[in-house]
């Protein structure tokens, strides 16, 4: 397949064991890690529970108003498995075995093969199959969404096949001032500096019980030389010995 | 006031550093804690960005939705601090200052409190706070919705203050069995538990790469004794030396 170009992302998190507590989400942090490298701008994440007609929704609404949609969880063999056969209904067509997912599965497991290791080559008819290199386990991809494993290891194993092929827009440049002041004492100026860029975004992070720092703000921006001239109007308007560092 | 009470919950967390992978979220696994304690289902959390409208949107959404609804993040000084604001718009009023807080941040500031300061007093007309004790700095409620800062320990402090507000259902029962088996070959035995305790949460989880035991199933739900059969039944249909543990 030809890469998949996109300049807005969104990601469905799906699992009852998430919104109960019992497991800590782990995936969207990788998530949105590779997305800031990439240059695609993450816009929205939910974390919804196993419920076909839940997930069926999200994948309607985000796969319309976003260009890729990422889903985590929900695509093993088990009854609360319902992923593929959500993303399926949301994209209006039917689950079919995929050959490629079959003969991995025979080659993975051999006479030992059941119906429920089948289930797992099952996929919604159209489904295209991503792989980094011929010999690495391939990532599902129908339309635009790409349905992911929940359990963190396999889940960052297969975005491994994802970055392949995939493609953003000019990467997000960054720089972060580090400083003494607290976010009282800078809103004056902050507030002037966003006047001064609109098209850079500042953001303002207090740092709670911190010796070395009361607050970190970031510039980001698509172009360099605006990133830098916000920062610099910014670093202007500080006492001296204020900034603690820069990076 | 009086206790709120909620079957139900959702939660919005807002912050550009979320999506952008700076900052790892690390509220919802406190908040989906405390909820199942409270026997509060938590149905749905969304990660969102620092933008008026769209924060506004789901405010509008899942407070007509869902029981009890929490923020987290948005809710300091400076320019990307709209949180408040858009709790507002979604009910429609226009943002005050309570006494209370003003009170609050001139007894922590004294002479040098600023207008900036006084921006983290203000909250939708009507809200109301609810603090853990007269002592304790208190979390304001607005209807349904819990507006909680980002920050994890000042969150974590706050949801002590909702805490002692909020009561749900009966709580939820759980058990866990960790056995040998993979997902494959508990799949038929685990759909017919399924079928036979439709009041009983059925959830099985693959562990990758734990020499202990291969899949945990959980049975969950709020009669103790629908849990125990579950439970019961699904034991029974398993191998001697199948089971690590039940807890």
């Amino acid at each position: 397949m030809t890469a998949l170009c996109a300049s807005t992302a969104a990601a469905i998190v799906i699992g009852n064991e998430l919104l109960s507590g019992k497991i800590e989400e782990k995936n969207l942090l990788e998530l949105s890690r590779m997305l800031r490298e990439l240059g695609i701008r993450f816009v929205r994440a939910v974390v919804i529970a196993d419920e076909i007609a839940v997930i069926r929704r999200e994948v309607e609404e985000l796969s319309r108003t976003v260009d890729v949609v990422f889903t985590s969880g929900g695509v093993g063999p088990t009854h609360d498995d319902v992923t593929m056969e959500a993303v399926a209904q949301a994209f209006g067509v039917d689950c079919v075995v995929d050959p490629v997912l079959e003969r991995l599965l025979k080659q993975v497991y051999g006479e030992d093969l059941t119906e429920a290791h089948l289930r797992m080559a099952l996929v919604p008819r159209g489904s295209e199959l991503v792989s980094k290199t011929d010999a690495h386990w391939p990532a599902t991809l129908v339309r635009n969404v790409f349905v992911l494993p929940g359990v963190p290891e396999i889940f960052r194993m297969k975005l491994e096949s994802v970055r392949a092929h995939l493609r953003g827009s000019l990467p997000f440049i960054s720089q972060a001032a580090f400083v003494t002041l607290e976010e009282v004492e800078l809103k004056e100026r902050l507030d002037a500096v966003v006047t001064r860029h609109p098209d850079v975004e500042v953001g303002s992070y207090p740092k709670w019980r911190d010796p070395a720092y009361r607050t970190k703000v970031t510039f980001d921006a698509r172009d360099r030389a605006a990133v830098e001239s916000a920062l610099q109007d910014f670093l202007a308007q500080l006492e001296p010995g204020a900034v603690v560092r820069v990076e």
